[in-house]
């Protein structure tokens, strides 16, 4: 599986924490002492075990199974047509999803009393701030699949309040109050969290609001990622969805990517966010450079969730027959990296030289630019 | 006492730490694996041990006395007639406070050197950011009580600062040389801290300061919050202080509540900050939402304080024969909630109802707006 | 060696962690618990275990072996002529650097994919935002000495990432695909971590970079802190970097300061960050305030490292019969101070009278405005 070079630990895993970095890493240093061993980078979220649900299913990667992803922890989720996973909100992260298939529709509230309602077809993505109450639903004809990322890899343990559950642990007389009905109302209530149900689809959204019917949130919690134009390269295309086009995600942004059969997603890292990943079809290769000694090379197959700590080095490589398709999830609204080729390329030939210890002639066959996704060689 | 109803233990208490949410929870996460009972959301501080000085007296509750408070803490205060809690500053957290009886003057410096010297009367607030030095004298005829509250839940082991204990603990002959005096000057100052000590009720400030007498802070520390127009209420009043009318205050917020015999202040939450409450008179039920089938119910009385952590759901019912009066400290300068009432309205009927698996004519009846303080039911 | 007070052991430490704070103290309280002492503030940095390279040394000073030590990091180096400290980055830490002699070259990268190629003499800084690639070569005649701080105490456990650490780890066919070259280019490339290698002396920069050369930096990365015109004082003079001045240096600021022999820096705090000092030449004497009757004595020699924590109050007294020239740098870019004769200043002279139980008579001769270098007292 993993090629683990040297010791690590969790060490690998807890510099990722970002703001968090002198805690954490105080923690690190401890664990470092422990262990030899540098954590796992990859996940097989698509094996992983199942919740099962009256209107649909869902498979989780938290730092519970997956200890490398304390900065966002992902889920798999799939609706049937009217599944309805339940009104709730987060108290400790926010939420990125991109839509794989199918058709959704979701209900959001702001702390301004300020709500959205909204569809999503397949590549639309959608970002819901800490703490904002939501629901999601499927639609016909075939429900729906979808990945959810959230920016905090702890978010599962007690940080998920739904609905339900919050009123079968309120008295009926205070749910009698606060809702103006008989408290003997609730008795028909759900005894405990629903999560997910089912009922029927609702129906398509008017084209156009009835008058005095809104009171509309400032900014779309929907961005159409698919639909944006891409950035096109010899080796595949890139789109991205960052604060910049996307201004509700303040704190996460995402891209998907399409490399070509033997393409490369050039060497980089990301100074300001750690990268969650997950392989929407293909197979690709990537190393995990960890400083120290350390890195991790790994096959990720569809179904496969990648980590790569803030500032750790890495590069993505189709390794398969057809074209891999990956989705690439950050805990900063803002995309930030530096490529490896360009860093050289902005250095002068003799230090570059001086540094790796050989001829000036060698280093001069560098490209002289960075290639965001280089295309396989022509043999 | 608490209605405890699933596991828990430290994890409700550490979900709250804000920005520190990744550490904190991996913490939690450890946690939880110990103990199945939720932490306590109630401390009596009418209750605990006081500390007695010559000029006045103190209770606190901190992270120490009650865990889950690890966001704020809070002091019960009272100061004779010229009763000096003397010049001190907090190396970790701002201060917040509320005036409950009597009159006090404040000093206080500012990193540019500039300073502000004033008075308060019952129902006023001060805050007092992270690091600024200051002091609190009691004035007549009968000296204050005033609560203060402070943005980390740890904010007294080691972190105040008195400077009388720096004086005391600095060698003579480099006081001599700082301020300008013989060595000997500081035989006759305090060998240790002296915390609240006491001295004659200063006289009252000139109505208008002398030409040159003042270098001034721009913003000021003071807001009169008894004297805001409420918000009113069918079921009681409430004013707030937030960073929009006090604007010194960036990192916390406060509010005054009265809710009359019976009235509920409606089902909610704050996505973006704990809440710590002190129950000024009457009596209350709070049901404190913890996530996963977890909640506490409780009662609290007068001097009673009560925590809710960033992201629970609660409410707060007056179950005695008399207004409930409440003060509410947040942990954020910005003060956001969300309301059930207000979600479910945002929400299609067909939603609720298939959330609750009930008929949409049960929901139907629900308000269509949120009421803040909701008042008694008639009969 | 210390004055010891009273107990202490991490705590003193751990209170400095800034935004950190919550987190960081609660660990601090469970340390309290564990012992008596209170933590060193002094590193005999000169005297610490050199690392030897082909091109130059290094000593540092992290959490590791200087508990104290949590929000900055701090690094003796020099480089001989042609002495390159490798193309690397740092992937939980901004850099900040003072050159003490010599002369040096740095060059850095930006997300943007700006650089900057510049050279260093003595008195000059650095700073390098955190994550950012960069390399800094010795130039002659005689290479350069120069001290490193980083603001976060645990920066060099797993987080400094070197070129040739990374290409020695990633699979020779991927960097073959990267750069355009055959894999058996790589088979020459050092096989592990260079972090100091030496070549030869590069040449002058041109006066005039050559048209269409250059992808700039919108702000440098060099501040000549030394030409800047200094803040005198009867005892001495100080020269700051702070964001104000140097725009790149958002996170940390740093100044140098001469103390004339005798001469005191007044007692003072620093509201928003932790303090590290470095004695480039000289004697000096300090007390380290960690409130709760806890307090450190030191003298602090050429070559020594202290460490003040966040809101610490302290001061720092030439002992010797020369000149005393310090080193400080903040974790903050904002340079904020709050001193004790001015604070006390601010007060009506009554209440400080109150407050230390001394004649009024006694404090109305303390100085009425803060003298930031006091001179030695004349006999």
């Amino acid at each position: 599986m993993a090629d683990v070079t040297r010791r690590g630990a969790l060490g690998a895993a807890l510099v990722s924490a970002g703001g968090l970095m002198a805690t954490t890493e105080a923690t690190a240093a401890a664990a470092e002492k422990e262990g030899d061993e540098l954590t796992a980078f990859r996940f097989a979220l698509g094996k992983a075990k199942e919740q099962l649900y009256d209107g649909g299913m869902s498979r989780q990667a938290t730092a519970d199974n997956f200890p490398v992803s304390r900065g966002i922890a992902g889920v798999y989720m799939q609706l049937q047509p009217g599944g309805l996973r339940e009104l709730h909100w987060h108290a400790n992260a926010a939420e990125w999803a991109y839509m794989l298939s199918g058709r959704a529709r979701t209900t959001i509230i702001d702390p301004e009393g300020r709500s959205q309602r909204v569809d999503f077809g397949p590549g639309d993505v959608w970002f819901f701030p800490r703490g904002y109450g939501h629901s999601i639903q499927g639609l016909g004809p075939d429900g729906c699949t979808f990945i959810l990322a959230f920016d905090n890899g702890f978010f599962s343990d007690y940080a998920t309040f739904s609905i339900t559950d919050w009123l079968a642990h309120t008295p009926k007389e205070v749910l009698a109050k606060d809702l103006g009905v008989p408290a003997a109302t609730f008795t028909a209530f759900p005894k405990k969290e629903v999560y997910i149900t089912k009922g029927p689809v609702p129906a398509a959204l008017p084209a156009e609001p009835a008058p005095g019917s809104e009171k509309s949130t400032p900014l779309s919690h929907r961005f159409r990622l698919e639909a944006q134009r891409p950035r096109t390269f010899a080796g595949g295309e890139a789109r991205f969805a960052t604060v910049k086009d996307f201004p509700i995600s303040t704190t996460m942004c995402g891209a998907t990517m399409t490399l070509k059969r033997g393409a490369l997603r050039s060497m980089h890292w990301h100074p300001n966010a750690d990268e969650w990943q997950y392989v929407i079809a293909g197979r690709a290769r990537i190393t995990v450079f960890a400083s120290g000694g350390r890195a991790s090379t790994v096959e990720l197959n569809a179904g496969d969730v990648g980590y790569v700590p803030m500032g750790y080095g890495h590069y993505l490589e189709n390794i398969g027959d057809d074209d891999c398709r990956m989705l690439f999830v950050f805990n900063n609204g803002v995309y930030q990296e530096i490529g490896m080729a360009e860093w050289l390329a902005s250095n002068p030939p003799e230090l570059v030289s001086t540094n790796f210890g050989v001829p000036e002639a060698v280093v001069a066959k560098f490209p002289k630019q960075e290639q965001f996704i280089v295309p396989p060689r022509k043999p």
